[in-house]
């Protein structure tokens, strides 16, 4: 998927695939990137039992957030907007440093989920500004048995 | 200040000046920046009466961070490196996805404080990942006195 493509499916609030994603980069470093991801950054973990996802979302409370499963496989995270740069209206008052990312606003990220998800198994809590969603895998289909044929 | 002197600076912990300082951005973007920067953003708010930090810390609590004034006027904000980006041992776990900044560990963020600070007066709290430090600036001092004489 070449990065046009990915930018319009984000505009078009497309949900974005988690495995074999272009975006994710295998050498452990972290990727600045723009729109909702860049306001919600996320890592995901992949383990034996589950997915986990880390969003960064500081300045939200668990109020400000929801969490909720989409058409059967779609992970999406909302912030309510509750969020704002701090306005300051008083005459005088300026920004004289601005380092903190935009912050997020009525913005949300929609993951699709691989299909070994059990959708119907999924937490979340958000504490210290940090969203974290677990998403439980089902356990693997039982392997098709081998019966061994005795050749007379 | 060049660009070397300033990663020098940050390189020695030098405290950075507030005021005039070569990365404020006066267009209302907010920039990305190495280091310590990077781990603890921070938006600096000059208002009539004091001047509020607001500094990102997702995943750090209260008692992660420490405020103190050094040296009369520096305010320094250190985080004790409790937040770690979150370690996963077990087999056939991996990061499928990393867009989050890199963890503040043992980090430490210096800012020499205008002349005009009461440096007694400083309060900070930590919310939902952010914190908050609010430093109250000292009354102007009274404008000399004109008496007019009279020509006679």
């Amino acid at each position: 998927m070449s990065i046009v493509v990915e930018a319009l499916g984000e505009l078009l609030n497309f949900p974005e695939t988690i495995l074999s994603s272009p975006r994710t980069n295998d050498h452990g470093s972290h990727l600045h990137r723009g729109g909702a991801a860049a306001a919600m950054p996320a890592d995901i973990i992949d383990a034996a039992k589950e997915y986990t996802f880390y969003v960064d979302v500081p300045g939200l409370s668990k109020s400000d957030i929801q969490v909720t499963v989409e058409e059967e496989n779609t992970l999406v995270i909302k912030s309510n907007g509750k969020r704002k740069r701090e306005d300051r209206e008083e005459e005088g008052c300026k920004y004289i440093r601005l380092e903190r990312r935009p912050p997020p606003q009525k913005l949300t990220r929609k993951f699709r989920l691989p299909e070994n998800c059990n959708v119907s198994a999924v937490t979340a809590k958000c504490e210290n500004g940090v969203l974290t969603v677990v998403v439980e895998k089902l356990p693997p289909p039982p392997k098709p048995k081998t019966v061994q044929v005795t050749i007379s």
